[in-house]
């Protein structure tokens, strides 16, 4: 026990005589790569926004289509309403798929998930958008 | 491709001097979706997409923008061309801000940083949509 305390503290005697430059280096290194990412936001207008059982097929079929594995990360919304003029609020669900870059979202485009998530639920939407922009 | 070179430069130039407390505050996006967060999406159409001096002039705005506190992370991008019809690839700049909540969307609505971006920036963009979305 005695030996272990020991050794943490000439760990944290060694970490602290580090210098704050190459933390600072570190940190970045990690922060631009994360940064590097391709956005793929998509807008579904349902054709009976307020129909409940159409709602939930829908929103099944999204979290079945998140489970294809190019996704990184994936964020599935609804409006936030608001009066400003420059707002668009009118789409029924949001649905952001982070992908690493445009391979694995070409990959992702015909992925049998996909196709499937398409074949299922096209009859319930009457409008999409898509936007895809990378940093 | 050399403006996305000079973009990118200016993104990591501006990450560099970002100070280490607000580097880590910024998450990756990655960890976005895992927790409740306000997706705020801008698309900006400027009026000269093709005018490099347009372009750094916005892209310093939205480095300047982006130093609001209430922003949890963030997204700049470019469009990704597409010949699929569903894809909307005509926008200039894209740009996503992450907050905690709706209550700090507002903050950042009125936040003096926000409307200095728009005061100078708004005679450069000739439309704007935002996308608010909540999960």
């Amino acid at each position: 026990m005695e030996d272990r305390r020991n050794f943490m503290m000439k760990m944290a005697a060694g970490m602290a005589a580090t210098s704050l430059i190459s933390v600072s280096k570190r940190v970045n290194a990690r922060e631009i790569p994360t940064k590097k990412v391709f956005v793929h936001h998509v807008f579904f207008w349902l054709k009976e926004p307020k129909n409940a059982e159409a709602r939930a097929e829908f929103e099944k079929g999204l979290q079945a289509l998140v489970k294809v594995p190019q996704l990184q990360s994936y964020h599935i919304g609804i409006p936030v309403k608001s009066d400003r003029e420059v707002v668009d609020d009118s789409f029924t669900f949001s649905y952001i798929a982070y992908f690493k870059n445009s391979e694995d979202q070409n990959i992702y485009q015909s992925h049998p998930i996909h196709l499937k998530f398409i074949e299922d639920c096209q009859h319930l939407w009457e409008k999409v958008i898509v936007y895809d922009t990378m940093n």
